[in-house]
């Protein structure tokens, strides 16, 4: 193969076939993976998740992951949410003439990886090529397909006043990271994205706990939005207990400096979760059990009936303050 | 709303919120839409496919079509080729900073028409803004999920020697609007794209003919790609009749004065049938009768036992002539 993506590999004859062939069909090995125009399927046996996300993080390599690895966690987490099993992954790429086949390489394993890692088939794909300078890189689209697990009754609108509300880990890793790979701001630190496929501790916290209420993964937008979100789509208040939010030493130090509030930060391998507040304790002993990735889980917060549509912020004096409501990421590209 | 793409669009905050309110959900509509993570969905209750296509077709609107209804028609067209039923769809938009707003409603719009004429729910969503010059106008990726006739029995590996080869319509419309669109050439000639839903008349065809034994649309790299890569599939020989591939006078116009081949030219309404031929006569029949989008169907040839992987063409001369092997689109960005 040429060591770098030309026209003809988007076009559809010989070169595209090479392509397909000696890079992906090498990678995403699998009984389901078709050669045909679909692949074809055995359905859930249950209700059925579908999602879908594109993904075009720039840069496409940065600590703790790459467009490959986040292309997949990002989709198999939306199924997550919705308490799914992944079963079957779709991806389409479009990349830019000229990019090199080894940058390629790498992402296309990252996504074997992470899928092998989670346990879903990638069974269908699609390449196109755009010329130099129409797509900046490479962009990737995955669609997801998994079974709803029988017990789970999630939805963005199911949010209680007497849930608590948990996070799985420290926030604002991923566009931290991005932040500082931008390299706008002239500083240094050592933080990694949180870039991870969270299906295991959910199905985990599901199985002991079916009567979780809401999942939703912080991605763009960070907790903050998601936290709005749920206020406006369940009608309830929510009230934040502030210190309690984990945020690392090197995101609190970035944060600091810039003036940025790390609950605005996304994340990638981090979910919300509303639960009965009877239940928080427990939820968060399985959480830390279950992954390596969501061992730093945390109780912050709470729902409540009143100031509905807000997210209140009780502060370390004792005082409370409306957390401002988002406004997006501060950075485009973040995923 | 704005009256163009912003960065805050994609950013995942307010705006997003106000952009998949104000323009995805109010074309989109359907009970099966999500505002979750996830659409939740009752799976097909046989066999299910599954295929996802990604659309950078330039320009985006072009006679007879635009990226919208193309980004549709591709991948219902997909799993009409496994002899499945679209159900549900998913569509991730990639947008560049500035696009017109009402271009991208009348996208959204195209999308959501084309996929009311097929009966396939638009279930999930993704919108990503990318800065200006980082992606040329818009990119479309759907994905599809459609039910299995449980009659279909269809691979690219099912072609047997004694089948008759059959198109549903004339060849390389979609390919030479796109050719001239571009204006290249300086050449003015009333071409349409042959951009069409398959669904309907394949569904009659394996209702009626449970028979066929493949099915293949013929995008990127046109007929002659399909019949080649059927050959190898397969391990058959393939014999074209010249004569009865249809082509209409625009088309053989603009091919002829740029000596190009139609064969080689992409549709994007057009399938390739590989049926028994004794129940050839039947297919034509019920094609022309099937759906307006395939009155031109026609038997352009046979499937034989000799020069297994190879497509030879009979000249009206009575000579015959190897097809030249694929070597892909003449042009990028083709769909």
């Amino acid at each position: 193969m040429n060591d770098k993506i030309t026209l003809a590999h988007g076009a559809g004859g010989k070169q595209t076939s090479e392509l397909i062939g000696g890079l992906f069909k090498k990678y995403f090995d699998n009984p389901n993976l078709t050669a045909d125009d679909a692949a074809v399927l055995t359905p859930p046996a249950g209700r059925m998740a579908m999602s879908t996300d594109g993904f075009i993080v720039s840069p496409a390599f940065f600590p703790g992951g790459n467009i490959g690895k986040l292309s997949i966690c990002g989709t198999v987490n939306d199924l997550a949410c919705m308490g799914a099993k992944p079963l079957y992954i779709s991806c389409a790429c479009v990349i830019e003439e000229g990019f090199p086949m080894d940058t390629l390489e790498e992402i296309v394993k990252s996504m074997a990886e992470t899928a092998a890692k989670v346990g879903v088939q990638i069974v269908s794909g699609d390449t196109k090529v755009a010329g130099k300078g129409q797509v900046d890189g490479i962009f990737i689209t995955t669609t997801g397909v998994g079974e709803i697990m029988p017990k789970a009754e999630l939805s963005g609108a199911y949010a209680r006043p007497g849930d608590a509300i948990l996070v799985t880990g420290d926030v604002g890793r991923h566009g931290c990271t991005i932040l500082l790979e931008r390299d706008r701001y002239g500083m240094e630190a050592e933080v990694t994205s949180d870039c991870a496929p969270l299906w295991h501790p959910v199905r985990d916290l599901i199985q002991e706990i079916p009567e979780v209420h809401v999942i939703r993964d912080a991605t763009r937008g960070g907790v903050g939005t998601v936290l709005y979100e749920i206020a406006d789509e369940s009608k309830v208040g929510i009230r934040l207990d502030a210190e309690s939010v984990p945020v690392c030493d090197e995101v609190r130090g970035v944060t600091g400096m810039l003036g940025l509030e790390p609950l605005y930060l996304a994340c990638e391998g981090r979910l919300v979760i509303f639960v009965p507040k009877e239940k928080a304790e427990d939820a968060v002993r399985i959480l830390r059990e279950a992954s390596p990735d969501t061992t730093g889980a945390a109780i912050i917060g709470e729902v409540t009936d009143h100031m509905t549509g807000h997210v209140v912020m009780a502060t370390e004096l004792g005082t409370e303050t409306l957390l401002p409501p988002p406004s997006g990421e501060l950075l485009p590209r973040i995923c």
